[in-house]
């Protein structure tokens, strides 16, 4: 099976190499530097534009950003006859609209993290002719319904961030009265034994990457605007405290 | 060792049933008729009233409510010759204040479910002298620091609140989406494997205990107010819809 990856970051990458067995096509055409190492790095066939890599795919992966997901399919979604992956962090109305241009379209998001036992969440009609991933990555189908594996990555997001918006609260003050290292301890007798571990982790990355924390949860606000939405609106004017 | 109980709710019973071995004292006078059948399902000689109580007990513990911390302990705190322990949530200038009194005072909090593997912590200069419950319960000294047992719960219980109020919010978007059960487990890709049903039994005794938690987490706010509390601030928010 010939798979095409439009964009090679990160997550494009981790996933090319746990696709081990396919046949995995992509381009450096108008691409970084750091992105071009990161194609050279893995074992990929590098084709001259992504106008051939949607060309030549059975299966072609969007993996950029937000942003980018609907320009990309626009491009590229209807060169081929291929099944279309997006990967983007979307929202369901941005699901709905790439649905109208690819042939076949898979809702999808990645769930835990892409270098550590990451799970393929898939919804919609052509969700099945996508098990055979399965081999490589775990799969989970959600729903035949288009939308259904943006939205609960959208809400798994609106909790993650609180929690780690929780963790900076309490720790900073707990900090400030030489008490930060109790604390977690004190909170990990009713978590998991990786609680501290994961709870730094947690801090640190939502602290180092806040600009893009915060992009995503306007867009998720945004998206949920007729919901409550008291605690995902005080994450994210703490996370703003951190630009 | 004699240990007296000056309130009998829910904590001294969990404990007076854990402190096997000891002689455990409390009084039934002007105790309402739920607390009465508390105390005679439980091995316990019951006194005349609270007086001869703190006379008698080598320690001396009051578990009611933060509010009645300090009066409980005016009247009864420098009677006998006991150690005398504050099980009422209290913040740390409460513990300073009933230091005063109190000859030898240890501030305490339990941490974790009383009914389920519970944590005493213990803070102050006659700690040491507590050492010997570790046989019945866990003990932890946080530091010979007034206080700083009083500070850990505090903080940790901003923390488990505001993590409810997070599930709330979420699942509550979720169950309208159809999607709760999906959620739920999508959350726990990154959690310990009791995960959902901690997170239902956070979510229940929120709901249910609103009112209680809300003051609560009222006190905590006041004493943190030099802090930084947004997520804080959400939490009580979220939880008065609940009231």
């Amino acid at each position: 099976m010939k798979i095409g990856f439009i964009g090679f970051g990160e997550v494009s990458y981790h996933l090319s190499r746990l696709l081990s067995n396919e046949e995995i096509l992509t381009s450096s055409k108008n691409r970084s530097k750091r992105t071009i190492r990161r194609i050279n790095k893995s074992n990929v066939e590098v084709l001259d534009d992504f106008y051939e890599v949607a060309e030549k795919s059975d299966i072609l992966i969007s993996a950029n950003s937000p942003q980018k997901a609907l320009p990309i399919a626009c491009k590229y979604a209807n060169i081929g006859h291929n099944i279309y992956l997006d990967l983007n962090n979307i929202n369901p109305h941005t699901a709905l609209k790439i649905s109208c241009i690819a042939g076949r379209f898979v809702d999808s998001s990645i769930i835990g993290n892409i270098k550590h036992e990451p799970v393929l969440y898939l919804s919609g009609k052509y969700c099945d002719d996508l098990k055979f991933l399965d081999e490589y990555i775990p799969i989970r189908i959600i729903s035949y319904k288009l939308g259904d594996a943006s939205l609960l990555k959208m809400l798994r997001s609106i909790y993650t961030k609180t929690l780690a918006a929780a963790l900076i609260e309490t720790t900073e003050i707990a900090n400030s009265l030489n008490l930060k290292k109790e604390l977690l301890k004190t909170l990990n007798f009713t978590e998991d034994e990786n609680f501290i571990n994961k709870s730094y982790s947690r801090i640190n990355n939502t602290k180092k990457n806040s600009q893009r924390k915060k992009e995503e949860l306007e867009e998720i606000l945004k998206y949920f605007k007729d919901y409550d939405l008291t605690m995902s609106r005080a994450t994210l004017d703490k996370i703003s405290q951190y630009l």
